[in-house]
């Protein structure tokens, strides 16, 4: 049952291929990139893990090199711009300096301001060689069209976050990501990463906007294969390849998240939830 | 890496279509399915919820007549005798009575002993007017050859109840279940239901072994494709039909649950939990 349009909204999910090092050429192609997106329609446009910096780190010290912070890092302030100039809302993964620290984070840019930030809670690999775990948990951020949660790649094996992301209000989950192959992946089957992203949309009602990067670096290869999931948890685009560069657009209606929780006269798939339950055992 | 075979054991998923009502039945049809999946070498047998009654009731009534105890029932008594003499585990089931009270229960019987009982946490649809709530949390149960968990159907849409378990020391999540079709399911993908047996048993390193039910039943159809799913997320039976009876059996190494569960030098996916930021922010 939809009584209106009033949440409609295109969302872009930018498939990318980040270059090590390369921050002026990554910010660049990016910056083509999302004016693209935006010429396709797009007003909320997400962006890989790091996208600016490339992933595989060499030593804390080339990390730290290639980070900036959130209120004057060059990368934030084109994109600040550029959100500025087309009239849309970037998410796009950097490297954030804090002083000393490091965090692998998302920058959330609207039209006016940016809007916040969140720092990856759950790190992967040798990013817990050169960074913090984030220490925002998943904030949740208010834009004329709806209401923007995000995630950071491996975050999304831990179902706690989408938890957090709807309980806080979150019509939409952005995931910037830099996945990588899982062990023992079948053929004809859609990449756990995928999988993960369409039964947390499911779970909670969320939309999700899983944006990768392809290619293969310093011996690391990606994954691709990024996704916008609507709130019932299949695809409305993609996946797409795992290989090449590309851009996904999906019109959505963020309405349809909250009107998806009801399922029944009987059931809503947060307020069924048994905090009772799962307190007096010990989980979250 | 395998250091052995320490934990084998052979798992079977009954897909049965019992009849509302037609309790004798339905125990002697699934004591034939029962001793054709210990003949084919399973040791823990799952059978789908409510197969001794069927699910459709037509009142509270109804539902209560098909009721029985936990420590004196017919069923349950019939089903110890026939674990005893084959020396299975079978975990099934059925519509169980304390006192005036009805719960939407699962046995756990053992060839010596009934292990436990498990009551669905998350009532689904018209089970509101027939059930109680379950008030025995997410127990865990301990057998020769491993440590069992249960869930019912729709509890398997909130990812605690994998938490619960995995973090109990479950090895494998045992589902009876009488999954109904969801809206919106596309063509070309597995159904949500196996999606959500898939990412639960990925992001805890849990085996899954889900027997459904088929049939149509007061014009109620469900939705069959029971799956045994192994710890890394991925089917290695199933799924079955979504229409025919089926046996699903599934030779699998419980001690590959807890080794998968460490996905590198780095990362386990029940010690990454970010409890500290869970909690912070009332989830769990």
């Amino acid at each position: 049952m939809s009584t209106g349009n009033e949440s409609r909204v295109s969302i872009a999910c930018i498939q990318m291929q980040p270059e090590v090092g390369a921050k002026s050429r990554n910010v660049a192609h990016a910056t083509e990139l999302i004016s693209e997106a935006h010429a396709r329609g797009a007003r909320l446009i997400v962006l890989p893990e790091l996208c600016n910096s490339g992933y595989v780190f060499e030593s804390r010290e080339e990390a730290f090199a290639l980070s900036e912070t959130l209120a004057d890092g060059a990368t934030i302030r084109a994109w600040a711009a550029l959100a500025a100039r087309l009239d849309v809302t970037i998410v796009a993964g950097y490297a954030e300096r804090d002083g000393d620290l490091l965090y692998n984070a998302a920058a959330i840019i609207g039209p006016q301001q940016v809007l916040g930030n969140y720092r990856k809670l759950h790190l992967w690999g040798d990013e817990n060689l050169f960074f913090e775990r984030g220490n925002l948990g998943v904030p949740v951020f208010h834009t004329p069209f709806g209401r923007i949660a995000c995630a950071i790649c491996y975050d999304i094996w831990f179902p706690e976050v989408f938890r957090l992301a709807a309980n806080g209000g979150a019509d939409v989950l952005c995931v910037p990501t830099n996945w990588v192959p899982m062990p023992a992946q079948p053929a004809g089957l859609p990449v756990m990463a995928n999988l993960l992203a369409m039964t947390g949309a499911h779970s909670n009602g969320l939309y999700v906007a899983a944006a990768d990067r392809v290619g293969n670096e310093r011996g690391q290869p990606f994954l691709g294969c990024s996704v916008i999931v609507d709130a019932h948890g299949w695809p409305v685009a993609g996946p797409a390849s795992a290989t090449d560069e590309a851009i996904l657009v999906a019109d959505v209606n963020l309405a349809d998240a909250r009107r998806h929780r009801q399922l029944n006269a009987f059931n809503h798939v947060l307020r069924d939830r048994r905090p009772d339950v799962y307190r007096s055992v010990g989980v979250g």
